[in-house]
């Protein structure tokens, strides 16, 4: 590795040491450069024009921090084999490599029933038949099929590396500093008990304020209504092209892209046809963004309404709540009158989204315990004077009505 | 003003204009810059050693996020006359200048019975004699006897600019960086209806974030334990000095320090006493600390002993428990032979402090009010799916047993 | 304007605030929005992963700097009318409009000698003609052939808003912080005397370092040798599908990038074929992101090998002097005889780039003129004690030997 | 150190760790506690609000960057064993503990010949004296006297970690965002040739960023005329209190300042009396500051008017030339009639100051070398296309006449 760059700007963390030529190499893997060409927030950038930032970042800081963790591990005490480090810095580089385009947004669109975790597992595989099983860890970590279970916990758990990384990050990009938690501070505060991740008791601010800074970072950036109306846009004009693909219809698409929608990919697709992930790789947001471009000239009514409307940021409207039977049908009436449409087809222009979090913290397997001095463990829900269970794991859902609005 | 310099560099908030000449002269003014010699924090910098900010910055920041706040009025639509905003300007610049060196440690040491709230108007209605009268409004304002009362809400309530500004500031200088607001986005949804300062629905977030940080700050840093035994320290210092005057000892102290040590002043020192106000006015932080290291040497083991403590950071230790009668016991033997003092000075080594933080929010006259977009008002504890009232009006009190230890 | 969002949340800036209802249709508008689509920095996230920011972005940042000198300017008693107001915002927010994909990266080939500077022109006047006059004003300050010429300097000038929004929004995106200058306190300095823009006398420092700053962003991040390789890689790719395409293959390419791949697009183009500009508008990163990930599967060896090295991030090597005949000879050999091209074509896999900077700061009718308190004018490079105008005039030139790199 | 607090929050670096047991110690010992008092930037504080900071955190500030320093040169092959490492860091964090109340102001008027450098060394020789010479190795890099000498530049050279920490530090607390350097860059850069201090080619920029960025902050922050006026003030003060002493008369002071103002403390005073470090030690900036208050009310004239000057902030005027003799004249006749004193005596209400710096970089012994790759050394003055030696190491001098103004 003498002549591989070995440091990343990072305007997060400042800078970022690749920790070994063995990461350096999967950095430079085309499964994870293609990152660099999928957007952490999706569309989330309609509302926050900053948010431009990619997975490729991401991972690249909660690669960091993982760096940082280890470190502090090591310094109290814990025994964290190399092998062990390189798989936890491996798992959490690679978490999210089986995100499709605008990460969350077309998860289930493109691909039915299919996670981006399981498919983030089936590159890994290819990626650690291709080097000899040096993921085999990183896999065991990620699948939680390794014996020193805390490791998953730091890989995917209620507070991971992915969490502290992208509560922080999109902090930054968004410009919404008041989502900023204390990544370094909670990290020095990490420790092991009983193979399970503990934080010390004088920690227990800084964690009650990751879980408020999580639920507030939720309202205010990832749910936003205007993000969301985006996302309900983009997901109608992919079910369109779908529709229209299955009537036949060939629209402009990259070869990639067209794969996905001219045909109903399931786990049973990539079971069986091997350019399914060769498909899956070639695919990012550009290929989406292309498109739509496209199809915004296209003849159907309602593919072009649709794909203008997004090129040109004219997103669906919002109501915070649902309409009744009579309003709803006055709107369909209002979509086929003027777009002289199938009745059918009007909820192409509208959806109703029971929009929530299911919960910002919940007890459970994975809990964040609290360490005393004394070594004793507390569930934060217990350790917290501020904190109350039954608040943090209250399900809050909104009904977001989101709609085509004709005249504007 | 053509030749006054009118703006000042501040680095939280990049550029503070001074409105106009009148708040330039206030600036100016011997009872303003006197502030810049009493430290924000009091003696938080023997834990964050950033914090060696002062309450002239503070009360600077504040007047800044003042006229913020009167711009976002005016541009909603609520009349407010150049006069009154003068007097929300004045009255937030003034709003601590009462304060006794180390800001709120040493309230009711050197003062007995009188808050700096009150030494504030004092000293404002002195600034208001010599200006003819253009302190009428601040003092009212201050003294919510000005009939729109939303503007007393601003100085001085559950969602003042005195908040939004040391939330922030003793964030940045302390470094702790969690404890970020919004304070711009919450000015941005600030608007007054029937005469009460409101925040626009979508502002609800930012107000529960706002309402955590506080609390944050509270834990993390103004009743950080050891800071809170560096409090102790320097208040058992001043009570023992004032034991000594008593019986007769002249101890080294700047004349105005002298004033306050030498006697027991009280708000009726203040009423009969016009040399009461000008000693106050020479007194800050330097006073103290100068006092201090000439005490270290002085022959009376106690008076020595804490000041040689405090002088070099040999702070009480911390407990976060009350000891038991026995304990305690064995502990002021210990006092009583290794100083060879009497029995009852041994409680100039320790304290029970009773610490605790009223509540985070409580409900009363001063809520904090969402409107709603068709204008209804709710409180923020029945409009927030987060907060809980009965947890945010919580006291929670815990015992911290600050004492010397003798090995160390 | 009531129902429409008036604040926009920027990472840089804070909040940056629409001023009226035009620009918000201006922001709205497609020409506008399609800059959400083009990277402020071509392909510098090669080596800055954090530099994904867009021309939408920075065109906002440089409205809101220029609002922020209107202020300021008037404050200082020049008269400029709301009229020239929003002639100076429009100008500067549609500014960019005219960038092709990866901003300047493709100007000279995807369209031949035609600057980005003659397209924005030729929108500017389409969206005029559709808003009834409303950018007259806008268009000559972008012209220079408004009366008051110290307007064209604030648009496009040595010390214009393009520039102090760029040079901190690229330092905040890319983490080079030390590129940061200080966009507030220059701005505060900026006046106006005999129609020409002055920085007054105690703003000199200020301007020494935004012009170091400028120069230390050149070469640490403009032409940092990754991102220029990275760049002749691009330029390479469209120029071997533009060839092929000559000579009739049919590559996969969107409409619009199909439309300026199959022939030569030139002044002459826009002259005469009305869809040239609607193919403009509808082409961005995505178009050329997305066929590269087609192009990289073609049978043309020289073609698919640019476009996998692109897209996989095997960017050509770069040294820092060019070859000897010799050399280069031999480099040749080794590509024809690995590739089995034929001679003329190696030369698709290197390039000599005799990069440089024109000059920090030259003289001529843009001065950066400094004004001394008794309203003297200096041109900085005699103001600055610093700066010496024959180093800063000075033209660097570095030979930058590009390639592409077969072992690896 | 099981118990010792190991962790220093930082608002500059976020989190500093102090490296063992040793270093905690003396960083408890009271002559570096002592730092906590005095701030970093003298009287900069009435210019710059924010600059309360004190030479306790740059000194930790330092000590941190010395860490990423060692691990950076160690990691590049440099051998520094443990007790160098120790060594190091000491020297750092000690450099500054022989400086004066107020930090450079009044160097040569409480001490007359003895640099802070100076009564640094006498203070390391005695904890060393006390610590059985585990500060031998400090002492000699502080001193030029341990062999290898590229660890004396770490500590006090062109390119210190003093200098690293402290453009970084002050622009922080002044807000003065320009100055910003990228520390954390050029240590990455840094690495040791022929026991030289040598930076790697591509850090070049960075180098010459730092050099301006110094630059900037001298005649922005350090060397600002309105700093430079209450300087003078308080020099003048502190004339006047000695020469009153010198009359016999017994001015207000604690101890330490009495013993300083009432003889001439000279080298020779440090060799003779064993009492002269420990008031030294006792001195600080609140004795200063408590005195001036004192003095404000002094029967002096002189005294008093100037004292009230500085605690009320009514500074020196300054005018950036020097008065003519008649001019000069004429102002004298002003403070002897309005002050009705001697003639003699007219000269504590002014003063002229032929301010300059030295040089931003002179060659000599100590240069900044540029390393390139194939191992060769340029002076930067040589390797840099935009510094030119001659303007570099260009004395800029100008003249400030420093003036009380009677009437304001």
């Amino acid at each position: 590795m003498t002549n591989k760059s070995k440091i990343i700007n990072d305007p997060v963390f400042g800078f970022i040491t690749i920790p070994n030529a063995f990461l350096y190499d999967l950095i430079q893997h085309p499964y994870f450069q293609r990152l660099n060409r999928i957007k952490q927030l999706g569309v989330a950038f309609f509302v926050y024009p900053g948010a431009q930032h990619t997975r490729f970042q991401h991972s690249l800081g909660a690669m960091y921090l993982m760096n940082e963790t280890i470190k502090q591990l090591r310094f109290k005490g814990q025994e964290i084999s190399n092998d062990e480090a390189n798989g936890l810095l491996s798992a959490i580089l690679l978490h999210d490599i089986g995100h499709a385009p605008f990460s969350h947004v077309l998860e289930n669109i493109l691909i039915n029933g299919v996670s981006h975790e399981e498919i983030t597992l089936m590159l890994m595989k290819k990626i650690n038949a291709a080097y000899n099983g040096e993921l085999d860890i990183a896999i065991k970590i990620f699948n939680n099929l390794y014996h020193k279970k805390f490791m998953h916990q730091l890989v995917s758990g209620q507070l991971d590396m992915d969490r502290l990384d992208y509560l922080r990050r999109d902090s930054f990009f968004t410009g919404v500093t008041e989502g900023t938690i204390g990544s370094a501070r909670i990290i020095k505060m990490l420790n092991v008990q009983d193979d399970k991740l503990v934080v010390e008791a004088k920690g227990i601010y800084s964690i009650e304020n990751f879980l408020v800074a999580r639920r507030f970072m939720y309202w205010q950036v990832y749910l936003h209504k205007t993000s969301v109306a985006a996302e309900k846009l983009l997901v109608k004009i992919l079910k369109r092209a779908k529709a229209l693909c299955t009537n036949g219809e060939t629209l402009f698409a990259s070869p990639a892209l067209a794969y996905f929608i001219r045909q109903n990919v399931t786990q049973e697709t990539f079971n069986t046809d091997t350019d399914a992930i060769c498909n899956f790789i070639a695919l990012d947001d550009s290929d989406i963004l292309s498109a739509i471009k496209v199809w915004a000239k296209h003849p159907d009514i309602i593919l072009s309404t649709l794909s203008q409307a997004f090129i040109n940021r004219k997103l669906f409207k919002v109501k915070q709540q649902d309409l009744s039977a009579n309003e709803r049908n006055k709107l369909i009436d209002t979509y086929v009158q003027h777009f002289g449409i199938e009745r059918n087809d009007a909820s192409y222009f509208f959806e109703v989204e029971p929009l929530g979090i299911s919960s910002t913290y919940h007890r459970g397997n994975d809990q964040i315990l609290i360490q005393s001095s004394d070594g004793s463990l507390l569930d934060i829900a217990d350790a917290s004077d501020m904190l109350d269970i039954t608040i943090l794991d209250k399900k809050v859902a909104k009904n977001y009505f989101c709609y085509y609005s004709i005249n504007r």
